[in-house]
This record gives C-alpha cells, sequence and structure tokens, in this order.
C-alpha cells in the first residue's frame, strides 16, 4: 500500500511495524566465511586484526551489501568484544577462549569498571566510519551480548555444549551470579550505548545461550539483566531487536522486555512467535539456514512459507534463524535476497502491506 | 491411594500410568563418571572396553544401584552401538568419530544388512546377565538413537554443534536422506526388539538432536522413521519412552506418535508438557542437572517444583532433563532420590494417587 509508506529506511520502518513496499532482509553472519572476497582477507589477516582494525572492519562489513541488495549492515564484532577491558586473558583459538575465567565472588569484585570507549576504542571508530559511508537506505545494526550469554563464557572460560559449570556456578552462588549479570548489563548499557552515538541506527542483543535456561531460570537469572540494558536504551530512539536463540518457550517472558524486535530461530513458525508476543512487537527471522542448501524451487517455497507465516501485517524483518553456513552458496544468498523483496511486494500489491 | 497399587514394579505402573505408592526415579547417565568407582574402573579399561565387555557393562550398569534406591537400571552403551555393524570406521575420541561418513546416495545403498544379534553379540549378552541379576522390582531399560539423531552422525562424521552438513544434505538430497532415515528405522526395529527379547521391560528412543529441527522439518524428515520403530515395537508390549531432546516445539506432533511415556528436558514445564501431550502419555523428567549443584534446601525446593508440575495425577517417572554432569557430587543424588520418593509418597498419601 504505497499510499502509507514511511519514508524511513525499510528495515527501520518495520522494525516499528510501519508498512513498507517490500519486507526488508538481512542475514546472520552476512559478513563472513561463506564469501570468497571475505576468505580473501582471513588468508591475510587473522580474526581478531580483522575486527580490531577499523578499516578492514569496515571493508568486511561493507562486503556482502556489495554483492546483494541488502536491507541492513551489521558491525564486525564478537559478542566478547565488549569485555577487553576487564583483563581475563581473551583469545581466540578460534572460539572464545579466556585466561582466567570467573570462578568466585572475589573474581567478580575484581572486575575493573571502564568505559567501552576507552577499553576498545577501535570498534567506535569503525561505527563512526560505517555511518559515514553507508546510504542513508542502509542502517547499521549495532551489537552486543546479552549478560546471561557473556556470563557462560566468563565462568566456564571457552565454549561449550552444556555451560555445564557456568549453570553450576548460578545454583550453587546465586548472589554473585546475578552481581556478575549486573555487571555484564552495566557494561552493555555502555557498550551499545556509545555504539548508538556513534552512529549506529538499530542495536541488537544476542542471547545466544538463553535456552540453557527453562522459563523459570530464565526469569530469575536471565531477564532481569535484559531488562535493565533494553530499558536503558531507550534513551537512543532506536530499535531494540532482542534475539532469545532456541527461545521459543522463553518467549512468554519476552514479551513484556522493553523493546521493538524480537528475532527467532526457526523452531517456532513466525505465526505462533506472533500469537505470543502480541502485536505490539516486530518479528525478525526465521528461515533454517539449512535450507540454503536446497534446489532452487525448494528454497523459494521454504521462503515463502516463512512470508506467509509472517503474516500481511508490518512489523517482520527477513532474516535467517541463525548464522549463514561458512559452506553456503553466494549464488544461494542472492536468490534468497530477491526472492524475499520480490514475492513480499507482490504480496504488498494486491492489499497486505508488509 | 494404597488400595489401588498395582503390583507391576513403580518403573513400569507409572509408564503406564497406573497408580504407585510414590514417584518412581531413575536418571540419565546414571551410570557413569559422576561416581568414584565408575571412575576408577575407566582407570584400568577404556570406554569401548567397558561397553563390549558384558561383565564390565553389567558392573557399571548395577553401581547406581548399589548406592540409590534408583526404579530402574539402564543399560550401558551407546546410541552408535547399533550401527558397528555397517563398517563406517566408528571410534570414541572421546566423541563419536566415522572414517567413512555417509555423503551421497550411492553410500546409502552400500550399506550392509546386518542382524544386531551378529554385529553386536555383546550387547544382548549384557541385557540377558543383567536381567538375571536385577531384582525384580528394577526393571531394565533398553535404549537405542533416533533415526534423525542416528542420521546427524552418520552424515556429520561427528560430534557438531549445528549439525550443518548433515542438515544440509536433507535438503540437498532429500531421497537418499529418507532412504538412510528409513534403513536407520528398520536398524533400530531389530536391535530394540533384540534388546526386548534378551529381557529389557522397557524401551527408550533418544532422539538428542530432534531440536535441531523446526516442527515441519521434523514431521518431513524425523517423525515417520520415529513412529515405524515405535509402532513395530508395540508388538514386544513393553512401555515404549522417547526423548525428543530440546523439543519443547515438536511436542504437537510427538503427541500422536504410537508410545506410552515422552521424556522431556527442562524447557517447559510438565504441566504444559501434559496439556500438549493430553492424558493418556506419561512424562519423564525434567529436573534440570544443574540443580544438582545447588544448597540442599534449594535443589529441594527444585525437586518440588517438577513434582508439583507434574500433577497429582499417575503417569510421571521423575528424571533430569539431560544426563547428570560427571562433576556432581553423588550426595546430591542420593538426596534428589530420597526427596522424589519421601514428597511423592507424602503426597499420595494426602490422596492425590502418583
Amino acid at each position: 500500500m504505497s499510499g502509507t509508506v514511511a519514508v524511513a529506511p525499510p528495515f527501520l520502518a518495520a522494525c516499528r511495524r510501519e508498512p513498507v513496499e517490500r519486507t526488508p532482509v538481512w542475514m546472520l553472519r552476512q559478513a563472513g566465511r561463506y564469501l570468497p572476497e571475505y576468505r580473501a582477507l582471513r588468508e591475510r589477516h587473522d580474526f581478531l586484526t580483522l575486527m580490531r582494525t577499523p578499516e578492514l572492519a569496515t571493508e568486511v562489513t561493507l562486503q556482502p551489501l556489495r554483492r546483494f541488495p541488502l536491507d541492513a549492515a551489521i558491525l564486525f564484532a564478537d559478542i566478547l568484544t565488549p569485555i577487553e577491558g576487564w583483563d581475563l586473558g581473551l583469545s581466540f583459538a578460534p572460539g572464545p577462549l579466556l585466561e582466567r575465567p570467573i570462578r568466585s565472588a572475589a573474581d567478580v569484585a575484581r572486575l575493573p569498571r571502564v568505559a567501552a570507549e576507552e577499553s576498545v576504542p577501535y570498534l567506535f571508530e569503525t561505527v563512526r566510519a560505517l555511518a559515514a559511508e553507508l546510504p542513508e537506505t542502509t542502517p547499521l545494526i549495532g551489537f552486543g551480548g546479552a549478560p546471561f550469554t557473556l556470563f557462560c563464557y566468563l565462568v566456564e572460560g571457552k565454549g561449550s555444549k552444556s555451560f555445564a559449570r557456568a549453570k553450576a556456578f548460578l545454583w550453587s552462588e546465586p548472589e554473585a551470579a546475578h552481581r556478575l549479570l549486573d555487571r555484564l548489563a552495566d557494561l552493555t548499557i555502555d557498550y551499545l550505548g556509545a555504539q548508538a552515538r556513534a552512529g549506529a541506527r538499530a542495536l541488537m542483543l544476542f542471547d545466544s545461550w538463553a535456552g540453557l535456561l527453562g522459563p523459570e531460570d530464565y526469569a530469575r537469572f536471565a531477564r532481569p539483566a535484559v531488562a535493565k540494558i533494553l530499558a536503558a536504551l531507550g534513551d537512543f530512539g532506536v530499535p531494540r531487536i532482542y534475539f532469545p536463540h532456541q527461545g521459543a518457550t522463553l518467549l512468554g517472558e519476552v514479551a513484556t522486555l522493553p523493546l521493538e524486535v524480537v528475532a527467532v530461530d526457526w523452531r517456532l513458525p513466525l505465526s505462533k512467535v506472533r500469537a505470543i508476543l502480541g502485536p505490539g512487537i516486530a518479528v525478525q527471522g526465521n528461515l533454517d539456514p539449512a535450507a540454503l542448501f536446497a534446489p532452487a524451487a525448494e528454497l523459494e517455497r521454504a521462503i515463502d512459507r516463512v512470508l506467509d507465516e509472517a503474516g500481511p501485517g508490518p512489523g517482520h524483518v527477513f532474516n535467517l534463524g541463525h548464522g549463514v553456513e561458512p559452506t553456503t552458496d553466494p549464488d544461494q544468498v542472492a536468490r534468497m535476497v530477491e526472492r524475499v523483496h520480490r514475492e513480499s511486494e507482490r504480496s504488498a500489491q494486491r492489499g497486505g502491506s508488509r
């Protein structure tokens, strides 16, 4: 319904549940290893150098946008970037590894208070460079890890399937755990606020390990710190996106958070996600990245199903339900972006706004 | 309500939704590394030797029963045991590793047909030894991996967080994928049927990776092979337990499978699980294994919550929602078993049967 279409970039309009001519689309890990031009850069520079050198991080962020008409850019960084100032001996091998994980109340008490702009100044240089370079229609999304997810790495000291040690810390030392989660909330408020001031036009909080908790433990341990961050970020007037990965059973708790958009994986159809979240929240997702390995006709059917499940109303940003796999054929990504735009435009012209 | 209590062992009665004096309890991975006596055996024998030597596998299975008044025993084996006859170069390092993973329709066509009693005779010797040794009141649970879960390992060739390669095979080669899943169903029918004939008094199917699929893909790829197995096992007259790990969004599909018991992780309270499954299915679970790291009073509160959520009606087998962690204190397990028995008995005496 072009008469009512907003002048805002489609991505921002959809986040605010304003009608758009076609569904905006971007992709988790759109800047990454499935792109030959990214792999070429990685042959010359390691991951940390790419991330910490503003010219390189800017280049990596822009690479997918040169290939595909994506509706948003996302900063090239790691969810553990903001804890660089905490002196825990963070490295990537290639997964995150901490020399000095947090294992006691004393470890928590010892954490220094350092402003993000001092501990990771390169990151904000990258944000400013991207804000200057990107066209008005392609907003930059800033992001960070949600406190419980960061907590998992900080206590476990490395990646894990079950994060048993981190979860044991929650139960055995609940007071120290809450203090650490609250410190991570404060750190993230500063970190994401600084990204917004530097030019990020939306902010996304990745809760990659939220799905390790049942609803009651999520409400007790993880949700308070998320609510604190999202409430504080309301001051910046940019859409707030929260991604509780594998969080289908947590959506009742998520529905009452102060936010504009909930990103979801593919484990629940968007119609059911919307039924739980209610009409006041936009949704982002939720194609299974495995669908990008299907023959063209089947991939297109899978895309159309996601669009159908999202429904005719406004407030849908198309995305994958998880990062694109490194072995994905970039031509399949091109096919996906084109299909999302064409099908949703056709549907909007038939009368249902998007 | 002791007047109506069945003479069957409490575990089997609860599986059949008959009233019991107290809720039966056993524990995923109850025979394992959290027990010093298991670690002592492992110092002298590697994992494969323990599993493949009937005397040792019998001893390991019985170890937890000597410590705790558990209501069931579970065979000490691996979900990949039945594929030993497929000559794929399976080893454990310590996770499963296949020298010759399945990557094409030709690989699937090449799989030999071998009866489980020929390919893994040691396993049935163990089952027979356990059936002879265990008291009538402590049934032996036989088990296997569900086809989609085995498929994940067979195609990926090793463990993985996302099993991207296995999922890509589903989408890129759906016909070959279906053939492999069907072959795995036939293999499992033979394998679990032979366990029942050897003396297993309940059969459990572990679908550890079911949660990688959304409901539609689960219905398309994973569910048909599960349904085929469960239907065939109906002939043996023993309770059929299915565990779709991380499968909260799949329970609607699971509710119509031919089975007696659905085991669930801790991501959905049992009251909600029961509401989806309906009154004709018993439930097994669902304490978060991390709760075993809590101080005693808090652990007991968490146990009581699970009992409360299961409700006063019959058809609940208490268990963890995932395997017990190797760092768990055995005294906490003792506390759990005692609490489940005492609290549920008290509640049954107050008038609500269990």
